[in-house]
C-alpha cells in the first residue's frame, strides 16, 4: 500500500508538471540569447550565467565541433561524441587484418591511441556582430548576383583581418537573419585528434539502418576521442611530441542519469533549419526537390547493394556510402510523411496570408512590403522550372565519383591561379588541406563498375531534358539519335583511358596548373573543362537568387517582427546552440504510447545474432549475470540505455551533451524520432522528440563489456558511485 | 486543477485495480465448470447461475456457433457475429454486379434478406458426461488402432441414439481430456441463416492481412446474420415460408460500452489448444510441422500473387485462399517467434522433470507411470522421422484442388457402400451434404494454372523422400532419372483430359458407384484409386498412433492431478466455454505500451486510400463533421473503435460476445494480439491480449454510416441513448 501511495503522489506530481506545461519550446537558441530565457523558471538548478558568460568561463568551453557536436569530458583532452560521428575515421583507421568498425577499438593508454584521420574541432571562444560592416558592402545599383559576390568577399575580408588579429585561431562568418545579420564567431581549431575507445558496430550502431530516426531505440552511439596539441598549448597537427590538450572548461558527468519528466538542455552545432522560410521553400522541397532526391538516393543504394551481393568486399567499400543515402533517404521520408500529416506547407501558407492581411492594413508597410512574398513566390515559380536541370547537374558531380574528380581536379587549377580571397571556400588555403583530404578518402570507397553504372543513369536522365536545358558539354556524348548507346560508348572509352582513379595521379593532379593539366589528355579533365562554363553560368545564376532572396528575407523578417510583435530566433546555421526540455515520451499513434526510457532488456529483444542486431556474446553474458555494477535504474530494474526528450534538435547535434539541470552529462544526443524529422520546418510538441545514449549506458558499456575502467576514473566518476 | 483530481484520483483507483491482481487467469472453462469459479469475486455483478443455469433459462441460449461465434441479439432471431466469419456466405452471394464484399449488404427490410451459403447454426442446449460408456467400448486386447475404432464407433452410436430421442436436434461428443472424458452435448441445429447487415470490406476488413494478429486494431470486424425456422418453429432448410427464429434468451446491448480496467466475459466455442500436451508435441510443432507449413503456405501464396498480378479477375479468384494461408501464415509466424521468447518447450520439460520426480517419491506411483513421458517422446520420435511423408500425402489432398475432388469422389463411392455407421464422418448421412457443399465452393475458385503449379512443387518435394517413404502411386509419375520432366508430361496429360472441375461434373460423380467411376476414366480418379491404399495405411497409422496418447494422455492427467493437487479444466474443443477477464493494455517491447482502446482518430490515421486502408469517403466525412452521435467516448473524444482484454481465447471465439459485469454486449471478439498467438499453447498474462470490436462502433457503423436504423432500434438500443 505504501507503494501505490508512492505512485499515486509520484503520478500526481508528473501530472502538475503536465498541466504547468513549463516543457519544451521551438528553439535553438544562439548563445547571445540565452541571458533572454528564464531557464531557471524553465528547471534549470544552476546560474544561466555558467552556461554562457561573456565576461568569464562557462560550460560552453566543454563544447566541441567535431563534424557534428562534442564535448570535453576530462581536463586531459577527452571527448565523448557519437560512435556515427567518430565512424568515418574509425573507418579510415581499419585495414583488413584490424578491422575497427567491427571489434571497435581501445587504447589502454595513451601510447596506443591513434590518430583520427580527417577529424578536426573547434571550440567556440567568442562572437561579435558584424551586420553593418558586411551590409555595407553592398552597394546602390548592384545587381542581385554582384550584392552576393559583395558579401561574400566582406565575410572573407572580415574573416582574414581575425584571423590575423588572432593567430592561431580560426574565424568564421555565420548569417543569421537571412540577409539580415552576420555574426563573427573565432574558434580554437585544434588538428590533432585521436581515438580513444570506440565500442563495436554491434553496440555503437546496434539496430543500424532499420532502427535509424526511431525509438524505441538501443543503441549505444557514443565514442571517446582525445584532442592534443603542440608541447606549448598551442593547436597543431599530429606529432608524436603533441600534448593533451587541456580545455578551459571540461563538462561533470553525473553517473546517476536522469528520470522521466527531468528537465534538460544541450549545447550544440546544429546544422540547418527552414522555418523562416515561406510556404514557396517548404512547398519546392515537399514537391519537387525531395522527392527527386528519394527517388536517385533510392536507385543508387539499389545499384549498389545489387552489385556488393556478388562480392563482399565490394559491399564493404559502399558501406559507407550506403549508410549516408540510406540516412538521408529515411529522413527525407519521414519529412514527406511529417509535413503532410501536419499539412505544413498549407499551415504556412495562412500564416503568410494572415501577414499580408496586416501589410495591407497599413499604407506604408503596403508600399514597403506588399510584393515581397509575391517576389519569393515568383523565384521559386522560376526555380521549379529547371529543377531537374539543377539536380542532374548537380549530382553528376556528386554522384559521380570521376567527374568529381575531374571536376575538383579543374576548378582547383582555375582557382589557385586567382589571389586567396578571391577563390571559392574550398579552395582557399585555411581550406584546401581539407577539401584536397575529402577527395582522397571518396577515393578509397571508389568502385569503377558502380561508379558507370551511376554516370549512366545520370547521362540518360540528362538526355531526356528539354532542349532549352541541354548541357553543351555532354552534346557529343549524348547523341540525339541513339542516346544510349552513344554515351556507352564514351563512358567505355572514358573509364578505359584515365588513371584519375589512382591516388598518385590524383594527388599529382591536384598540384598541377592548367597547362599542366591540359597536357594529360584525361577525359574526366576535358569533361571537366566542357562543363565549367555551364557551372559557372549555374553558380552565377544562383547568386543572383541568394542575393534577391537574402534581400526579400531580410525584409520580410522586419514586417513578420511588426506583425508578430515579438522576437525570433535565426535557424540553425552550424553555430552554437542552446536547446532544453524534459525527458518525455510520446504518442506515435492510435493507442501507442513510447516511455522515454529504453533499457538492456531491449537490447535482448531486439537481438536475433544477425547484422544489424548481432549483441556481442560478451555483453549477453553480462546481461544474464544481471552484472549492472552501478548503472541499474531503480525502477526500471536495468541499465537505461537510450533516453527521449522534447528539446529543439536537428542534424548537427550529434554528439551534443545531453546537461541536468545542474548542467552535468546525463546523455549524448544522436538521433530524433522518425516523427521528429520535420524539425527543420517545424517544432511539434507532440512529435518532435530527440534521442542520446543514456550516460549509465556510456558508463556500463566502457566499464564492464570495455573494461576500460581507467576512463571512468579520468571522467571522475568512480568516486560518485 | 480540478481536472488534475479527477485524473489523480482516476489513476489511484487504477492502481488499486493494479494491485489487488484481481485479472484474468488462464481458461477456457467449459459451462459445466462456471459454478466452481467465483466470478463475483473477479467481477461479475449478475448471478453466475444468469450465465449457466443446467434448469433454468440462461445466457448460454443466446449464443451460437455459426463456423465460429455468434449470438442472438433480438427476439427476432438477429445475430451478431464478425465479418470475417459471415465472410464466405457473403463471398458467395456476391456476383461480378453485385460485390457484397466491397459495398458490403444492407437489407432494408426482412424480405430483402438473403440467404448465407453454407452457414448453420449451432445453439447448446445441454450436455451429458458419457465417458464411462465410451470407454467401456475398448475391450482388453484390443491393440491401438482398434482402441481408436472402437471409441469412433461408440460415439457414433451415442450420437445416432441422441438424434433419435431428441428429433431435430443435434448430437456431438466431444472428447474434453484425451482418453479420459467424454461430454454428449445437444444443439438446436439451424439451416436458414440469412445475411442482413454487412459492412463493406474496407470497414469489416480495415487493415487486412497488414493489421491481422496485430494491435492497435481499427477493424469494424462485425455482421448481423438472421436465422430462420418452418413456420412450425422447427428447423429447416431455407425457404421463403419460413419465420425468424425466436431464441430462448437474447443479449441486451450496452451501448454505452466500458472502460480501460473493466471486467467482462465472453461466451463462444474455442477451437483447439494443446496445453494438456507434452513438451515433445510442443517440439515436434515448432521444429518441424509448423516450420514446413510456413514454407509451404508461404510459398503457395507467392504463386498466387505472381499469377495474380497480371490479372484482376484471376487475383480474385485467389482473394479468399490468400486470406486464408495468411492468416495461418501469420499465425504460426507469431507462435514461432513466441514459444522462443518465452522459452516454452523447455519450460514445459521442466515441469514434466518435476512430475517425473514426483512419480519416482512413490513406488507405486512409480509402477504405475513411470514410463509415460518416455513412451510419449517415442511416439513424437517416430513421428519426426515420417514427418515430411505425412505432410506431403496430406498437402497433396489438401492444397491441390484436383486431387482433392478426384480423392473425394473415389471416397465418398467407398464410403457410401458401407452402413451410415461405419463411414468415415464426412460421408455420413448427416455430414455429407455440407460435404458436397463444401467442395463445391472450393471450385468456384479453382484456376487451373495455379492448381497445376501446386500440383508439380508437391510432386517434387516428393520425388525427393527417401526410398522407404515412396508413395507408390507417384511411382509412374515420378521417374527416377529424371523427375522433373516425368512429371511435366503426367500433369500436362492429366489436366488437359479431366473434366472434373466442371461442376456437373463433379456433382455427378459424387452421386457415382465405384463401377460407374472407373468407367469416367478421369485420371485423378484414377489417381485417388491408385493413392487410396497409402492414404488408408496411413489412416491406420495415425489411429493406432492416436490410440496409444489418448490412453498414454489419460494416466498422465491422473498423475498430474495427484502431483499438482488441483482440478484442471480441458483444452478447447469446440464446445462452449466461458472466459474472463478485464479491459488491458500490454507491453509488447521496451518502451512501447499498448493502450486497450483505439479510436476512429486512429482509422483515420492508418488510412492511406490504398487497400487495405481505404475508408469510404462517407465515413470519413462523418469523421470531418464529428458526427458521433451517442457514441463518442467521454475521455477519448472520438468513437471507440476496438478494445483490448486479457481473457483467454482462441480461433473459434471469432464472434463471441464480449460481455459486461451485467452480462450485456459491449463487444465483438474478432482477433487476439500477435503475442497472443501462444495462447493455443500457454497463456500469458504480459502478452496474452485478445481484440473485439467495440459495440460503440458497432452500432455507430449501423446507424450513421449503414443508415440501418432499424437494426438499433430492434436491439432495443435507441431507448437507451
Amino acid at each position: 500500500m505504501k507503494k501505490q501511495l508512492f505512485f499515486a503522489v509520484f503520478i500526481l506530481l508528473s501530472l502538475t508538471l503536465l498541466f504547468q506545461n513549463i516543457s519544451a519550446d521551438e528553439g535553438m537558441y544562439p548563445i547571445s540569447e540565452i541571458d533572454k530565457l528564464d531557464l531557471q523558471a524553465k528547471g534549470l538548478e544552476i546560474s544561466p550565467s555558467e552556461i554562457y558568460d561573456p565576461e568569464g568561463l562557462s560550460l560552453i568551453y566543454a563544447i566541441v565541433q567535431v563534424g557534428a557536436t562534442g564535448s570535453f569530458v576530462s581536463p586531459e583532452g577527452l571527448i565523448i561524441t557519437n560512435h556515427h560521428v567518430a565512424y568515418s575515421s574509425v573507418q579510415a583507421a581499419s585495414t583488413k587484418e584490424k578491422d575497427y568498425i567491427k571489434h571497435g577499438f581501445l587504447a589502454r593508454n595513451r601510447f596506443e591511441e591513434i590518430p583520427a584521420k580527417g577529424r578536426t574541432a573547434r571550440i567556440t571562444e567568442s562572437y561579435k556582430d558584424v551586420s553593418a560592416e558586411v551590409l555595407n558592402a553592398v552597394k546602390v545599383g548592384m545587381d542581385y548576383a554582384q550584392m552576393t559576390k559583395a558579401v561574400e568577399k566582406k565575410i572573407k575580408e572580415i574573416v582574414a583581418e581575425a584571423e590575423k588579429r588572432n593567430p592561431g585561431k580560426r574565424a568564421e562568418v555565420a548569417e543569421m537573419f537571412r540577409g539580415k545579420t552576420y555574426v563573427l564567431f573565432l574558434y580554437t581549431y585544434l588538428k590533432d585528434i585521436r581515438l580513444v575507445y570506440v565500442p563495436p558496430r554491434s553496440v555503437g550502431e546496434f539496430g543500424g539502418d532499420v532502427d535509424n530516426w526511431m525509438w524505441p531505440r538501443h543503441t549505444g552511439d557514443f565514442s571517446f576521442l582525445r584532442a592534443y596539441v603542440a608541447p606549448d598549448g598551442t593547436p597543431a597537427e599530429y606529432s608524436p611530441e603533441n600534448i593533451p590538450f587541456r580545455p578551459k572548461r571540461y563538462l561533470k558527468v553525473d553517473p546517476e542519469g536522469v528520470n522521466e519528466g527531468d528537465f534538460v538542455f544541450l549545447l550544440g552545432y546544429p546544422g540547418r533549419t527552414y522555418r523562416h522560410r515561406t510556404s514557396h521553400f517548404w512547398a519546392f522541397e515537399e514537391e519537387v526537390r525531395m522527392p527527386w532526391v528519394v527517388d536517385w538516393y533510392a536507385w543508387q543504394i539499389d545499384v549498389m547493394e545489387k552489385i556488393g551481393n556478388d562480392d563482399r568486399e565490394i559491399a564493404l567499400k559502399h558501406l559507407s556510402r550506403i549508410k549516408g543515402l540510406s540516412n538521408t533517404l529515411k529522413n527525407y521520408r519521414g519529412k514527406l510523411k511529417g509535413m503532410n500529416r501536419l499539412d505544413l506547407v498549407n499551415r504556412k501558407r495562412r500564416e503568410e496570408e494572415a501577414l499580408q492581411r496586416f501589410i495591407g492594413e497599413d499604407t506604408a508597410r503596403q508600399a514597403k512590403y506588399k510584393d515581397i512574398l509575391e517576389q519569393i513566390g515568383q523565384i521559386f515559380e522560376e526555380r521549379r522550372g529547371q529543377a531537374e536541370y539543377e539536380l542532374i547537374l548537380e549530382y553528376l558531380r556528386r554522384s559521380v565519383n570521376m567527374v568529381n574528380f575531374g571536376y575538383t581536379v579543374y576548378e582547383a587549377a582555375v582557382e589557385l591561379q586567382k589571389d586567396d580571397l578571391e577563390r571559392e571556400s574550398a579552395y582557399m588555403d585555411r581550406n584546401f588541406p581539407r577539401t584536397k583530404e575529402r577527395l582522397l578518402m571518396t577515393l578509397k570507397n571508389y568502385y569503377e563498375p558502380t561508379d558507370r553504372k551511376i554516370f549512366r543513369e545520370i547521362l540518360r536522365r540528362a538526355s531526356r531534358l528539354p532542349e532549352k536545358y541541354h548541357i553543351p558539354a555532354l552534346d557529343r556524348i549524348i547523341k540525339k539519335d541513339d542516346p544510349e548507346r552513344a554515351f556507352d560508348g564514351f563512358i567505355e572509352k572514358a573509364y578505359s583511358s584515365t588513371d584519375l582513379h589512382l591516388e598518385s595521379v590524383l594527388e599529382g593532379a591536384l598540384k598541377m596548373s592548367l597547362p599542366e593539366l591540359k597536357k594529360m589528355k584525361d577525359p574526366f579533365i576535358e569533361l571537366a573543362e566542357a562543363l565549367y562554363p555551364t557551372y559557372q553560368k549555374l553558380k552565377e545564376a544562383q547568386k543572383a537568387r541568394r542575393g534577391a532572396l537574402g534581400h526579400l528575407h531580410g525584409q520580410l523578417i522586419d514586417v513578420k517582427k511588426q506583425f508578430l510583435q515579438k522576437e525570433f530566433i535565426p535557424d540553425a546555421n552550424r553555430t552554437l546552440r542552446l536547446t532544453f526540455g524534459r525527458i518525455r515520451g510520446y504518442k506515435p499513434a492510435d493507442a501507442v504510447c513510447y516511455r522515454p526510457i529504453t533499457t538492456l532488456d531491449g537490447v535482448i529483444e531486439k537481438t536475433t545474432g544477425q547484422e544489424p542486431f548481432d549483441t556481442p556474446s560478451q555483453l549477453l553474458e553480462l546481461f544474464k549475470t544481471k552484472d549492472y555494477g552501478h548503472f541499474s535504474h531503480p525502477d526500471l530494474k536495468s541499465v537505461p540505455v537510450c533516453i527521449l526528450y522534447d528539446a529543439d534538435t536537428t542534424g548537427g547535434n550529434s554528439g551534443s551533451p545531453v546537461l541536468n539541470a545542474r548542467g552535468e552529462l546525463v546523455g549524448v544526443n544522436f538521433d530524433r524520432a522518425w516523427e521528429a524529422t520535420i524539425n527543420d520546418y517545424a517544432w511539434n510538441e507532440s512529435y518532435s522528440r530527440s534521442i542520446a545514449v543514456d550516460i549509465r549506458y556510456v558508463l556500463w558499456v566502457t566499464q564492464k563489456f570495455g573494461n576500460v575502467a581507467y576512463l571512468l576514473e579520468e571522467m571522475d566518476v568512480l568516486n560518485k558511485l
